[in-house]
């Protein structure tokens, strides 16, 4: 039987890595022998906090040429965030709660998107439709997915689904979800002990919007100061990372998870734009966004406006 | 509340009516009052048929502009088979059962893909899943677009989930599925009170194929050659057309519905990539393809591969 390879985008978050295993799992319940998850990228702290609490292995680095391949898509669909020879193989499946874009198959397929706040929580009724029994270290990484995604139920994609199954789901885990969702935020929120190179890295999409390509990094702290004393470091950065790579436009987002607040980081050429997008004028290329966390619903879309009207 | 806009693709066939009819109903019962099923463009003699049997109105031709709109898409998501503002309007949900390409949104939506014969089968299922009761009418329009989408079961698109969809919704719309299925294709299989432009129009999708536009036209028939009579009249009709419109290739595919089979009839520069694309060799630039019947699974991705390898 032919494999078929599941993973999450690049730059892998814990929704990412999370649903990756959590599909794999339900494909073999499916009968599907040959499912196996793979990562796209390192494993971020708080993702191996949540994979060493629940006691789960992490994928294998997917280095495989897909020409050919059977691939199922997890938490992504827009092919500059996928594996690189995604273009050639053959998408049989696609679970996401992104906007789509940058996407297309040769032939039909099982696609299935919800505007839910996370990828696991979709993977959860696919359980519960099928009368699948979910084990613990299933539960436990659906949870640490939805409590990641929704900043512990704070981000405006969070929606009563989201709660709603990790409500059921820490039963199963035998967690709490305030004292574990700290812990777990907690652990992927040390920024001090981590290059400005990672950090730009570490949670990072590009999205092409219009004519242009605009990278938008995302940094979750409980102290935005601690991550923008490094200003000019960063800036230096992400203007090389820019020319390298050819971005139009380097965003990024500081966000406090306590407080539920962001500022951001503009360079490029476009970066006014930026200011535009928000409503504000970038102080030293900087502007504080009062209330937004969510990169997918409050700073995407709000760009990509700008940007294309 | 604010008007959500649901239909199927440009050049309606029957499941692209019914399924705009069927999410509609769909709509209303979630509770969605403002739920207003639309075509964009004339209604088919064969699903004129449809309508006919089971006493329904056929929805109203779209002509508003979707600019900032709510819209539903059944049956399709290529833009360019969409309406000619769809990309201004807000997409919220899509259901459909072919591949996903030149489709992009700003914002997360519901989307539900299944590689089935049918759209109206995934709508089926979403009744039965919700527990919704299926109204004779509207079981009768689903049979109606399985049979039309599967050629009475003999297309190699039809899965058994189109099969057991008809044989459960026979009985609600009390017809027998084949008495009631040749009469509905016979319907509209008669070519020759027709205009060749009328014929290359009926049921034609435009293609985005690497670097090229493909126009795909299907004509059901229960007579190949009644239709390729008129052989030279449809070749400059298809070369004017062409020309009107920057389509690199167009392929008429003739398709006989009892012995399910088809011939192609190709104009184009690139013709001969079609030859490739099925082991032929074009004669007068026409072949005939043993069993073919399905354009999504026995043309779109052979010409793709042919013209983008």
């Amino acid at each position: 039987m032919a494999k078929t390879y599941i993973f999450g985008h690049k730059n892998p978050d814990t929704d990412a890595i999370s649903s990756a295993i959590i599909m794999a799992d339900f494909e073999q319940l499916r009968g599907n022998d040959s499912a196996t998850a793979y990562r796209l990228g390192d494993i971020n702290a708080e993702t191996q906090f949540a994979l060493d609490k629940f006691n789960v292995t992490a994928p294998e680095l997917l280095t495989d040429n897909l020409d050919g391949q059977d691939v199922i898509l997890v938490d992504h669909n827009e092919f500059q965030q996928s594996a690189d020879t995604i273009a050639d193989a053959n998408i049989k499946h696609v679970v996401d709660h992104h906007r789509i874009a940058n996407f297309e198959t040769a032939g039909p397929l099982y696609y299935r998107a919800e505007p839910v706040g996370c990828t696991a929580t979709i993977l959860y009724k696919m359980y519960k439709e099928r009368g699948f029994d979910i084990k613990p270290e299933i539960a436990g990484l659906m949870v640490s997915a939805i409590i990641s995604d929704s900043l512990l139920f704070k981000s405006p994609t969070c929606t009563e689904e989201d709660v709603n199954a990790a409500q059921e789901l820490k039963d199963i885990a035998n967690v709490d979800l305030d004292a574990y969702g700290l812990d777990m935020l907690n652990a992927g929120a040390s920024t001090t002990d981590k290059s400005v190179e990672f950090l730009l890295d570490m949670d990072a999409k590009s999205f092409t919007m219009g004519d242009y390509v605009t990278r938008i990094a995302q940094v979750n702290t409980v102290d935005i100061d601690e991550v923008l004393d490094r200003k000019s470091e960063l800036e230096q950065a992400m203007l090389t990372n820019s020319a390298e790579e050819k971005y139009d436009l380097f965003v990024l987002v500081v966000t406090d998870i306590i407080n539920s607040d962001s500022k951001i980081l503009v360079v490029g050429a476009e970066k006014d734009k930026v200011g535009e997008a928000f409503n504000v004028q970038l102080e030293d290329d900087m502007a504080f966004l009062t209330g937004v966390v969510s990169r997918k619903k409050q700073v995407v879309p709000q760009i990509t406006e700008a940007l294309t009207k």
